[in-house]
């Protein structure tokens, strides 16, 4: 399809509308025509493009994670050294909780709400986000500067919890006086020297 | 109220299959009805009891986090070294999940799709769960022994998300060739080494 096409358009309005009502609503909360309403198109037109609320609730998530996976190439870019690759990570992921609350809120919280998604949708771009986050602890590892002892995909498991833990509090607002961007730096300087090996400290 | 009267009996039996119906049929899926016929008992007792399904699933989140507490008392009791409290904190909390993997996977999946729970209920149990594992934190900072740069209420909120984490995963099935024990003390070992001051290292 072509991205500018008046069609694509359309699919995009009810995505974002989809995104704000359904932080607003909650997923459960929120229906089919409110975000018909939001968007401006009858209630019927969305079913055009999507089977159902789940459809359109995991369709949101993949073009968040495709955010993150651009934002992250964006970031990453050029950096070689693991440690620093680490920091950009987790600094990447933190500015686009940041910049993108309401996407925050449905990623975090309202995403688990849908049951379809978390027992049947095998999630294949979170598998590729946390493949990533594991190449570059891997990676450090192959280089000497990481311990070789912990796997990989548990410390990239990990540290994706803790992440996803401190935007949750964020976003719920409980954490209100919460510094996202200092909580992250103290995550990482916690996280690095857990992972350097007795040489590099 | 006495606990072993036949009302407290009726109370608990209704919350024992609440949380198998949940995790059977999810927290949106599942109907008051189901529970009540599991339980034995007319759909209108456990209005007797709960509100709501909504406060349903709170008390047995309540019933739960108590659970936890007196497991954590247990095993922390005489332990005086903070590297070691820590280690047991962790130990006791992975060895709830796999022993009650009904009320795990009600509080790791089911509990975030209540709407009430995650925006209304300011969950008490919870915030004394996360104090008694920042206070572990705090003594190590005191004593010497954890580095004092690093907020404890951070760490203890990123600790946790990271073992939640696991345990989802553990929970849901897709990480059903994850041992959970030998995933929490990597977890450890990265936290601890993340954690200790250098004269420690």
């Amino acid at each position: 399809m072509n991205p500018h096409s008046p069609k694509s358009d359309k699919r995009l309005r009810i995505l974002e509308s989809a995104e704000k009502v359904f932080a607003q609503k909650g997923f459960f909360g929120a229906k089919v025509a409110d975000i018909a309403e939001d968007a401006g198109v009858a209630d019927g037109t969305i079913y055009l493009y999507f089977r159902s609320k789940d459809e359109l609730l995991i369709s949101l998530f993949e073009v968040q994670m495709e955010r993150v996976h651009e934002e992250l190439e964006r970031e990453l870019a050029g950096a070689s050294d693991p440690e620093d690759r680490l920091r950009r990570f987790m600094r990447a992921y933190v500015r686009l909780i940041q910049q993108n609350p309401h996407a925050a809120e449905v990623i975090t919280i309202e995403l688990r709400q849908s049951e379809k998604f978390m027992k049947q949708y095998s999630n294949p771009r979170f598998a590729e986000f946390l493949k990533r986050l594991a190449a570059i602890i891997d990676d450090g590892q192959q280089q000497g500067r990481f311990r070789k002892e912990l796997p990989a995909p548990i410390v990239a498991r990990a540290l994706f919890g803790a992440l996803d833990e401190l935007a949750l509090w964020w976003v719920s607002g409980r954490g209100e006086k919460l510094d996202l961007d200092k909580a992250a730096g103290w995550l990482g300087d916690l996280m690095l020297q857990g992972l350097v090996t007795k040489s590099d400290r």
